[in-house]
């Protein structure tokens, strides 16, 4: 083993708190790598909401989940995840084990639209409120394309001041390496 | 699982490189905790040197070694860890799996008698030339005492220098919690 590259890290430690038959969102679909991976990880009992603004993203995502046997274990949400709250089942509030989120823009798709702080922090908030006691949030930042750079930072700005009583909030960073993306993790304790 | 600590992790980063019957250097042997992990990770065939200004924390560290069984497998060197290319053995040169640096001070021992960039940064350096390809550096910084973030920002800057060919550094860091130990890690790709 090396170092860990920052979505296989992202990956070991959702895995280390998703529960068989678990419930998990991927706040940013995208190509539905994440969604897949949540989807195998929560097993056959499990379930797993998505959302993107990108019908392009979500029919991606949902050939995807199809064509590896699991998208009966998904819905997906053609909506911001900064609306997450309204379309979340409600028996999920504090109950769900997983959210990841990977900002940026779709690849592959088109590099304007990108996530934003505007919504990114709202969308932060409701997931931390959302989450399960033990449970984990991923976010793994770009700062390559216009805009990142603020969206990491104020990210992380965001990130430092969560109650250190309420949550432990971690990053990984490759530290020699321009603009390679960054995870950052915050765990819920309890449960 | 939660997040993992930052010794938990450094050990777990080393555990992943380090051979049986391998190579391996505790740059700052302190109490011996780390020393120890290294000895028995090397296993029967395996050897580790050690570096400490301080006698106190020396014979802390050898009464540490002989009670777990694994004294034979160490040499401990009274010397500062920027002299280490004068004493790990020549045939050790590009060889050595794993180098773990714990930074500051001893715990329970003077808190004047810190490491500092002067010794550190060249250390580092020859830490990382005596590493193998395939090996692995750790350094854990703290902040919380006078010079500590000095050191952690003249290290983090020493490490962002780096060569991406030659090395990949990493840092991982807690971000709501005042003065965490964080940690860094380098991997040196080949071998």
């Amino acid at each position: 083993m090396s170092l860990p590259a920052t979505l296989p890290f992202a990956h070991q430690l959702v895995k280390g708190v998703l529960p068989p038959g678990g419930w998990a969102v991927d706040a940013t679909v995208g190509n539905g790598h994440d969604t897949l991976f949540l989807a195998r990880s929560v097993g056959a009992g499990g379930k797993v909401h998505g959302f993107d603004i990108q019908r392009e993203a979500l029919e991606r995502a949902e050939a995807r989940l199809r064509d590896n046997g699991v998208a009966h274990r998904v819905t997906l949400h053609h909506q911001g995840h900064h609306r997450m709250k309204e379309y979340l089942p409600p028996e999920w509030k504090g109950k769900v084990s997983a959210v990841m989120f990977n900002l940026g823009y779709l690849p592959k798709g088109d590099p304007t639209v990108i996530t934003r702080p505007a919504t990114t922090l709202p969308a932060l908030s409701q997931a931390l409120e959302w989450l399960s006691p033990g449970g984990i949030l991923t976010a793994v930042l770009y700062t390559r394309h216009p805009g990142g750079a603020e969206e990491a930072d104020r990210v992380l700005r965001y990130i430092h001041e969560l109650d250190p009583r309420a949550y432990r909030a971690v990053q990984y960073r490759f530290l020699n390496r321009r603009h390679a993306p960054s995870l950052i993790a915050v765990f819920k304790p309890g449960g």
